[in-house]
Formats: C-alpha cells, sequence, structure tokens
C-alpha cells in the first residue's frame, strides 16, 4: 500500500495560513494533524477539534515516551504535534497536514525527511503589516518586534521544499492542492512494483488480443 | 528575471502523450519545441510546426556546431531538438516543453539536469496493446515486438522525476498543469532575492504604518 504524505506548512504569523490550510483541507482529503497544547481551551475551542487539551503530567509523560514529532514551550505553555495519529494516518495512506512554526518544522524534518515542507510567505511586508494591524490587538511597538521576527525566521525558508506566496487565499490554496497532486506523481520506490506489474500481466494473457 | 522550466515528456508509443502534451499546452503559457529532421514533409504537416524540415547537410552542420539538446538517427533519418531557441526562451521567462524519446530525455538530462522530467505511463499493458491495435497499422507479430520495447524502456523511468498515468487525457493533462505549478513553487536559488526585496522594504519605508 501506498503511504500517505507528511505536508508541513509555516509561515510567519499574520501571512494567513490558516485560511489557506483551511480551504486546502475542504478541497483534499488530506488530514489537519490537531496539536497538543497544555493551555486552557478559550470559548468556543473544542477538545479534539482545535487541540487536544491535556494536563501539564500527561504533556510531559508523552515528551519521555517521545510521543511528539515535535514539541515546544511558549510562554507557561506546552504545545506538540502527536506522532502516533499522523504515522498511523500516513501508514494507512492518508495525506496529513501540520500548520506549525519553523522550529517545529525543522524538528519533524529530521524525524521525517521525506516529508513536503512548504513555506507560506505574505505579498509584501506591507501587506503583512496591513494584515496585523487590521486584527487591531497589537501596539505598533509589538507589530514592529513582530515582522522583525518574522523576516528573521524567513531566513530558513531554504530547508523548505516550496515557497507559495499569499496574495489571495483562493490561489495560494490552488498552489497547494497542485503541490500535493504532484508530489502523488514523484517516482519513488514504488514504481518498480508498477512496472514489475506491467511485466506480470504480459505475461499472464496467454491471448493476447483478448 | 526567473528563467523558464524545461519541461521534458517522454512515454511508450501508444500511450497517448500527443494528446496530453497538446491539451497541457492549451492550458498553460508553455511553449513546445519543434524538432528539426531530415525526414520528407508527409501531407498535412506544415515546416516550423511539425517539424522544421532541413537537408542532411545543415542537420549535420547543426551537430557539429554542437546544435542540438539531443539527436537520434532513427532508420534513415535524423530528429533532433536545435538548442537555441530553447535556451533563448528558458532566458526570457518561458516554459518549453520538449516531447521526446527516453535515450533523448537522458542526453538532455545531463546538458539540463534542472529540467523537469516526466514519464507518461499507460493504465495497463492491455490498455496499450489495445491502443495500437485500435491504430490498425502493425500487424501482431510487430506490436508484440513493441510492446516489449516498451516494457524495456520503461525501466528507465527511475531517472525521471514524475511518472503519470494515462487513463483519461484530461486527468494526465491536469497533472502535468499541477506538476508545472508545483516547480515553479519551488524553493531555488532565487529565494533570498524575496527575502532581500521585503527587508529592503522594511527598511524604506519610514512611516510604517502608510
Amino acid at each position: 500500500m501506498k503511504k500517505g504524505l507528511l505536508f508541513v506548512v509555516s509561515g510567519p504569523s499574520g501571512t494567513g495560513k490558516g485560511t489557506v490550510c483551511g480551504e486546502f483541507v475542504r478541497r483534499t482529503e488530506i488530514s489537519l494533524s490537531v496539536s497538543m497544547t497544555t493551555r486552557k481551551p478559550r470559548p468556543g475551542e473544542t477538545d479534539g477539534k482545535d487541540y487536544y487539551f491535556v494536563s501539564e503530567e500527561l504533556f510531559l509523560k508523552t515528551v519521555s515516551n517521545d510521543g511528539f514529532l515535535e514539541y515546544a514551550k511558549v510562554y507557561d505553555h506546552y504545545y506538540g504535534t502527536p506522532k502516533a495519529p499522523v504515522t498511523t494516518k500516513l501508514a494507512a495512506g492518508t495525506d496529513v497536514l501540520l500548520e506549525i512554526d519553523t522550529q517545529g518544522a525543522l524538528d519533524v524534518r529530521r524525524e521525517w525527511p521525506e516529508g513536503i515542507f512548504v513555506y507560506i510567505l505574505p505579498p509584501s511586508m506591507r501587506e503583512l503589516r496591513r494584515r496585523i494591524e487590521g486584527r487591531g490587538t497589537e501596539s505598533r511597538e509589538a507589530i514592529d518586534l513582530r515582522l522583525g521576527e518574522s523576516l528573521k525566521e524567513m531566513e530558513r525558508i531554504d530547508q523548505y521544499d516550496y515557497c507559495v506566496i499569499n496574495a489571495r487565499a483562493q490561489e495560494a490554496a490552488d498552489s497547494l492542492t497542485a503541490i500535493l497532486r504532484a508530489e502523488h506523481a514523484r517516482v519513488g520506490h514504488d514504481i518498480h512494483e508498477t512496472i514489475r506489474a506491467y511485466k506480470e500481466e504480459i505475461r499472464c494473457y496467454t491471448h493476447p488480443s483478448i
């Protein structure tokens, strides 16, 4: 059986990768991985959908059992990608999507080098600023700091396979869909099985023009 | 300026790659390369569209000037892909499509390793036979021989980047289109120019919220 593809998407905060990934999930059969966290659910968040909300004790036990593809502590809370559901789905032939930060992506790359790593860029820094300002939740100083961090993060882009510029979410989702389709057409180890089957087929039919 | 991509498509005779490539050309902006040959035009063939029909003298002069990306003698006639129009278009940012045989493709790969190499497979050997029989131009013995050669040729498929199965021409053309789009999103040497431009942009705007 053909294994699923692990698809990892990162990009600076405010670049709209959540919207793009949502549209990508709707159009394809890819399964979005649900992260585990020790922070409390916010109003409207559902356990098992937005996150698996767990105790710090359970999280750290999972860490010590090597149960994460990647994890990190952000301020006071842990966030991580549980390994088991991902590897189970991939083995069953289902593609899996992770939407994680650059550090997480590089950790996953070490564990799963055959993954497909996609970086989403804003069309310009001015537009990225406009989008963050549009949220209205941060001071100008905080935004400046965030943009500086985004630029530093972008320097790691050459560790990704693909880069998609999100000018319009629909078109960026088109690109992700094209990348997934193309990657499924990649010549891999399984190609020789196909050729062997073709040879077998030719040997099998006794009356050649049936 | 971003260079165009060189897209090379091969596949066994009868697999329908001509139809698939025709549809692919209609949907995208890719430019189909016209081969040069010393054979005479058949009724309905146009010089400069189907082939460049040239004398053996001119062909061999082009060979000695290293003017072909690949060429071969098939029975009594020479066929080749002229290098100049391809490299000119690629330099101008136009994608170029070559529809050539396996040997030609491997020659091109040596000259242009960054090309995208796609192999088109029939859905089954039985279907390939059916398609060749449908032409009604060959004896059963000739068809058997041809299928055997196709199988031998297929063993070189792992020198290609992608493999597309042509069950329906429209879907195979969808796959070629997706591969082209994905390849344009590949992280390449030019990505750092983009990031540099983003940095420059941030440095340039003096009033950050304009």
